[in-house]
Parts: structure tokens; C-alpha cells; sequence
């Protein structure tokens, strides 16, 4: 009888809709049935997306969707700037360095952005730099980079914009056309509110100018397939079937929302987490740049921070994330991303409540809770 | 009411305990929830695979596999032989193109199986040779290679067999250890019954030392990562969740069949659609090594094979494919592998025999389910 309750920033919970979706009998992809799912799932992902060209479906986790974006951008020896701040910003350095690519790092102190002005005198320094890579939602940290000011200082460069939204898509704007941002690349299983396994990948004339020119081997991720595939409502490989039906009924629920009340929901349950993890004594990992997708918190002193989580989703059902890496057993991290609604967070920090009360943590019971609900009745 | 039947070659129709499981709510992958299904899937894997060897999940299709074994094995510049006689076969030639390997074709008439001592010469002639690239089951001409043979003439070398059994394991035999093949690739969307998403490799010890010579670029690919990962019992991206506790549906259902009866009912679906395809008077396009797990045959002279496939999807509601590339429009193919039975083969006929004559194609109506029936019969 134990309920089971995901408030992690990936996989996020599914909508019923989307996992019936995912029971329905399977349909072979080279057909006039499938190809209007796949023009269906591409329009919806422009929507998504906020740009008018192409977004490109890969079946591969969002690390995937990242390689595609250096391997078709840039050729061994080229330079790049990466933003790091954390697991996923060190990720683009990791892929870069894979592929011989120069790539120099704005080492932002983790809790914090990066500063616009920083990426700036880089790129004046550095003209060779062709790509900076950048982080919308910082998981690892509970960071949101402010990708707008960071586009307006790009595009004034020859260099192309690249930014990892695999978490944050779909949970905190991101005007892709708008601000000018040449390459976004995202995942199923956050904001887009399926399970993981599709990767997703839009570019720029601008940076398509750059795979044009990469010379660095590629097959399965090569973009210029995945165009000439498209051009025909088609994909270069075996389509990732069940997950982009599944897709379509996410894109169905996000539409009737409308994007604007989406982005509105995430920054009310951020809100509502922030106040409540406060009002528990409790400090937020990142102050000045905290994300609408999910909250890092420092676990209080003297706390064991991975036996608070173990405890939390172990006995009680509640599964939220620990700290990654340096920050293992330090913060939580409580995700208020796709499927997730008041409700979720409501319950989220009761059992937080429950759990720190039995460790002796000493706070004001019900605390966090009402915290939230104030919140939430502002709206 | 149109009632849908899939005899494709990939994907394959699921179970529906497969198609149940992926409508349970998501899990979280770094749990120690996940972790016991992990190592669920892991022994299951070996068990289908006939191996000792770790099998390595990556969230893919199954060509990204594919481009896993060219990458972690060999660098540009080295050379490699490519069996080639199909679509298939293809794909790995090109995939040593994308990488700069020199690879050395066997190009094999469409619809005939390699000669192993034609293999055996060419290693013969040209020691350099560091992999061989084979296909199990060529699904563009439905010919099941003779990988036992192949394997015997590899393994007296210094070459690794690298074998794309993405269509044709879990339908055909592979021992991987006891014929000795180095490298077995597969895919989720056929004789495994799952959706297309999820890629699988497993290598041996021969291969282990060329992945750590490889001087290739690699990343979301590189087995290293993954072996690490596993050793671990993870995966070193987020794993494909749902689709990984599907597979262990499915393995559970293939382990209560034993391989042996798995093989078994393959090949007499596979001798029951041969039979039915002659006995209206068509032509096997691979008489010589037709595959257990899909046939091809020839459209008579005169029809319109593309109609054929159509009519018999879009009318009657059962799909089977048609011919690729050279072959479009010139045969048809009926997939028996996965989780298809004698009663799929016997509705696939009757429709097959119902377009026909009503394209004015001249036969004895029912020769052809007659001829399944008593195959099936015989058992």
C-alpha cells in the first residue's frame, strides 16, 4: 500500500495520458500512419522548441543529443568555450576533450551563473572560439543560467550558441528564435514528461554553416542525415516508435496549457519549494540563481543527507535526488518539473518535515508546509 | 473494427505484458530499486546472448550499437572486412567510411549467403585486417549468414568477428561463446519484442584490448564508460528506464520457452511461410539461405509489389514490408520472428492470398495456408 511519489529532476512522472500511449500496440515506422505521427511530433516540438526550424528526434539519452551537437559543430582542434558550473556544464568539457576539441572553460563557482560579461571578454580575447556551450538548468545545483543575456552577447560574435536545455525545456522559457539562440538541445525525460530515451536538437543557419564544415567522423549522430531524413517526414534510423506516440500526447497536454501558464505553474512550485525548504531552516544551495525546475537545498549541519533521502523514498515512497558528485550527502534536490503539480510539492514537504523531525533535526512542524500553501493561494 | 497484425521485421509486435509494463509509473534509475532490475536485465541479456561476457545497454537504435563496435574497436586507418550483400551489410561499410577505416568489401550477391572460406581467403591475403564486420540475419534479402562457419575461420586469426545480430538473435541461434564471436550486436525492436529504443553489445576478451587501443573519438558510445558503469551495475547515462524493465518482461517470457524452443518455432514458422509463399507460386528471393526470422520473396512478374504492401496494410490492416533500395517493389517480406505465432503466419497468408487475387494474380486460392497448415501440422 505504499505510494509512490517521483519528484526527481529526471525521470520526472509521467501523465497517464502518455504512458497508455506507451501500452497501445506498436506500428511500424516506414509508413503513411507513422509519418504523420513524426510531422505531428515535429511541429510540436518547434512549438516546444519556440523556433521555427527543424528539431531533430534522437533515440538516445540527452548526453546524445549533446555529442551531436560538438561532433556536427566542430573538428578536432577547433576552440570552444564551455560554461561550468557543475556535472552538466563539465559534461560539454568531457565531450569536447573526447574529441579533441580546445575547449576553454569558465569555471563558475557551483551555485552560482555565469556571468554574461565573463563570456563576453572570452570571446573578445579568444576569436577563434566557434561554439560556447552552455547550461539552461544546472541540475546538478539547482542553477538557471540566464541563456537571453548570454545569447545577446553571442550573436554579436562569429561563434554559435549552443545550449544544453535537457533540463529546463519545457519548465523555464527559453525563446529560442528570439534571443538567437543557434543550437538547443533537450531530452525526454524532464520537462517534456516522458521517459528517457529521445534526445532533441535544433540549430541555426548559423550553425549549420559549422556542420557543414565539421569534419569530425560521425554516423548515427550525423545531423546531415537526420535532415535528408526529415525533408522526407522520416528519420535516418530505426524511429524511436512508442516513445514519439508518447510524445505527441505530452505535446497535446502542454499545448492546452499553453506555454506561458506552464513557465507560470514551474515558477509558482519553485516558489512554494524555496519558501518552504526556509521557513525549515534550511539554506538554498543557489540564492541568487535558483531554478524554476528544481531546488537544491544544503542539507542542515550535522545531518546525513543521503540517509534523508534513502529514508524519504525507502520507507516513505517520496523519491527526490541527493547531492552529485562533490556535493554527494551535502544538498537535496527537490524537482518541480514536468507532470509535477501543488500537490506534489505539498506532499514532497511533509514527508521532508516527517523525515528531518525523526532526525532529530530541530524546526517549527508544519513549517515548510505552510510556506507552500501561502504560496500557492497567492498564485 | 479494421483489426492491425505486424509481420515486419522490426519493429516486431510486443507482448502485452511488454506493452503493460511500459504503462507503469517511471522509477528513478539511480535507486537501488532500478539497480536490481538492472542486474535482472544484465543476466538475462547474457543468458539470450549465450555468453559470459557483459551486454552493454545503450539507449539507442540498434545502428548506434553498430557504430559502438566500429568506434571502440578500430582507428582511422586501420583496416577491416565487411561481409556485404545486403542493406545491412551496407551499414557497416559505411560506418567504417565515417570513420576513415579501410574497409575491405566482400560484396556478396543480394540474397545469397557468404562463402566463410571466400572470409578465410581475404584474411588470408591481407594480414592488416583487425575486424571482421558480419550480419546474422541480412533482413533487406532475408538470409541468415552461417556465423558458426565464419566464426570458425576468424577466430584462427588475429582478427575480431564483430556479428549485427540486431535482426536475428533471440529468433536464430548465435552461440556467441561457443562458436567464438567477439562481438554481437542487437537491437530491442525484434526477437527481443520490444520497441525500438535500446541498442545492446557484448564483447570478448579478444575485443576488450582493441577497445583499449582504439584511438577513436567516442563518448556516448565509448564501451569504456559503460563498463565502468556496469561494474557498478549502472549505466553511464541515464538509462532507458521503461524500456529496460520492459526487456525483462520480455526475458521472462523467453526464459519460460527455453532457447531451444524459441529456435524451434522460429524455424517452423519460417519453413510454414516458405512453404505457403511456393505453393501460390512465388519465387524465394534467398532459396539457397533463407532466414528463420523473416522471408523474402519475389513479386510476381507483372504486379505491383508497392500495391501489394499497401492494399494488405491499409485495407486489410496487416503490414508486412517491402523490398529496400534495389529491391523496392520487387519482393515482399513477411517478418516470423519475435512475438509472432502460427496463427499471425496463417492471417498474414490469407490476407497475401486475398490481394493477390484481386490483383489478378492467377493461383489456387488457399494453396498457400494449406501448405502453412501442414507444416504446422507436422510441427
Amino acid at each position: 500500500m505504499k505510494k509512490e511519489y517521483l519528484l526527481t529532476p529526471g525521470p520526472t512522472p509521467l501523465p497517464p495520458q502518455v504512458s497508455l500511449a506507451m501500452a497501445k500496440p506498436i506500428i511500424h515506422h516506414r509508413t503513411p500512419q507513422f509519418q504523420e505521427i513524426l510531422k505531428e511530433a515535429s511541429a510540436g516540438l518547434k512549438w516546444a522548441f519556440q523556433t521555427a526550424n527543424d528539431v531533430f528526434i534522437i533515440s538516445a539519452s540527452g548526453t546524445g543529443a549533446m555529442e551531436a551537437a560538438v561532433v556536427n559543430l566542430l573538428s578536432c582542434g577547433d576552440a570552444a568555450l564551455v560554461v561550468q558550473g557543475g556535472k552538466f556544464g563539465e559534461r560539454w568539457t568531457e565531450l569536447c576533450k573526447a574529441y579533441g576539441i580546445k575547449a576553454e572553460v569558465v569555471d563558475v563557482e557551483w551555485g552560482k551563473a555565469v556571468s554574461p560579461e565573463e563570456i563576453a571578454k572570452r570571446l573578445k580575447a579568444n576569436p577563434q572560439i566557434k561554439a560556447v556551450f552552455a547550461t539552461l538548468c544546472e541540475t546538478s545545483t539547482g542553477v538557471d543560467n540566464d541563456i537571453q543575456a548570454i545569447a545577446a552577447v553571442v550573436k554579436q560574435t562569429p561563434a554559435v550558441l549552443a545550449v544544453d536545455a535537457i533540463s529546463g525545456l519545457g519548465a523555464v522559457d527559453l525563446k529560442t528564435d528570439a534571443w538567437g539562440v543557434d543550437v538547443v538541445v533537450a531530452g525526454s525525460q524532464k520537462g517534456l514528461m516522458l521517459p528517457p530515451g529521445l534526445g532533441f536538437i535544433s540549430l541555426s543557419a548559423k550553425a549549420w554553416k559549422l556542420v557543414e564544415e565539421s569534419k569530425t567522423g560521425r554516423y548515427y549522430l550525423d545531423l546531415r542525415k537526420a535532415k535528408k531524413a526529415l525533408d522526407k517526414n522520416d528519420t535516418p534510423f530505426t524511429s524511436g516508435i512508442t516513445l514519439i506516440i508518447a510524445l505527441n500526447e505530452a505535446l497535446k497536454l502542454m499545448q492546452a496549457d499553453g506555454l506561458e501558464n506552464i513557465f507560470k505553474r514551474h515558477r509558482v512550485m519553485a516558489d512554494a519549494t524555496r519558501a518552504a525548504v526556509k521557513a525549515l531552516g534550511m539554506e538554498l544551495f543557489a540564492p541568487t540563481a535558483a531554478s524554476d525546475g528544481v531546488t537544491a537545498a544544503k542539507v542542515p549541519a550535522g545531518l546525513d543527507g543521503e540517509k534523508l533521502v534513502k529514508t524519504m523514498r525507502d520507507t516513505y515512497g517520496v523519491t527526490i535526488a541527493g547531492g552529485q558528485e562533490e556535493l554527494k550527502g551535502k544538498v537535496i534536490r527537490i524537482a518541480h518539473m514536468g507532470y509535477i503539480a501543488e500537490s506534489d510539492i505539498i506532499l514532497g514537504i511533509t514527508c521532508l518535515e516527517k523525515v528531518l523531525a525523526q532526525m532529530g533535526y530541530k524546526f517549527n512542524l508544519g513549517a515548510g508546509v505552510k510556506a507552500a500553501e501561502e504560496v500557492f493561494l497567492k498564485g
